[in-house]
């Protein structure tokens, strides 16, 4: 059996019925080998401020330890205002800092933007990969993945229904597996 | 004498010794005419959640209802991983909703990032101007604001002592009052 490969999946959204914490659900219960989806919480850290770096708050220094631990990054987002969600963003900058102790360098990563209507999020998408480019962490590019009319995709238990995304899903996944493999963290 | 024209001024770092802070204060202290800036704060906002829209904190109701009260915004803004700060982006989703009650909507607006080293904070700028297109904020085009080298503007008490950036500043201030007087909020 090949060795598992931590993913840490990091939800756009916090609401509870959230079409993008669905779809995770959905990627996580696929079990594509050898990826170990984990969804890591953010919501619990406070707005980032410099001045805390020297006594960084506890959830903090949890929240990058998670990071830290995981092979590679998954983000599922929304898009807000034609960007990431702040929220999401601030978990990015918290996890970076301080100045050259940050838990994303050097990890693989991929993200998967959802949107209810059509557009697939990519505002979001592409402000993320900006980000990520400075973090040097290592995108993967093909096949991108901007999930439309999302409300369309669950049953009402939010079952993933929609067969074309499943396979999507799997075949991003599959992919996303072979560019970690080509991409290790270092 | 003119109306006075209200701006609310938000600061995209939390530090106390922050070089942006440092910035709108030294704005504040021109009075350029009509211009009333004011630092509205945010750092006391939870992290956006959609599921508390019918029951709002009431630290998002009362940042709503100072942005609402507005004739004017003005971003004075560093770039965190070549975006906005998460913290701020934050806050201007928090405003932002629920869908068809933004506060933003309408304002005539203008920003000013700023960096440490050469850049100018040139991504954090252009990713809050594609934000605030979506909110229906007027944003000023020119004289586009890039500070850069922020460390060498301020004495050890943090007035700003470089002569050149004074006068941009003066000059950008008179050009956002002529910008909101041909683009009142609506």
């Amino acid at each position: 059996m090949a060795t598992r490969v931590k993913v840490a999946v990091l939800v756009g959204s916090l609401r509870k019925e959230s079409f993008n914490r669905k779809l995770a659900m959905a990627m996580i219960a696929m079990g594509v080998d050898p990826l170990e989806l984990g969804i890591v919480e953010y919501r619990q850290l406070p707005p980032y401020n410099q001045d805390d770096e020297a006594n960084p708050p506890q959830t903090i220094v949890e929240f990058k330890q998670r990071i830290a631990a995981a092979d590679a990054v998954l983000f599922v987002t929304p898009e807000y205002n034609r960007s990431m969600p702040g929220a999401l963003k601030n978990a990015i900058d918290a996890a970076s800092r301080p100045y050259g102790k940050s838990a994303w360098d050097g990890k693989p990563g991929a993200v998967i933007s959802v949107s209810l209507g059509a557009l697939g999020a990519f505002g979001a998408n592409h402000h993320l990969r900006q980000s990520m480019v400075f973090l040097n962490v290592s995108m993967m590019p093909q096949p991108e993945a901007y999930i439309s009319n999302s409300k369309t995709l669950f049953d009402d238990n939010g079952a993933l229904v929609n067969d074309a995304t499943r396979a999507f899903l799997q075949k991003f996944l599959q992919a996303f597996a072979a560019w970690i493999a080509r991409n290790p963290a270092r």
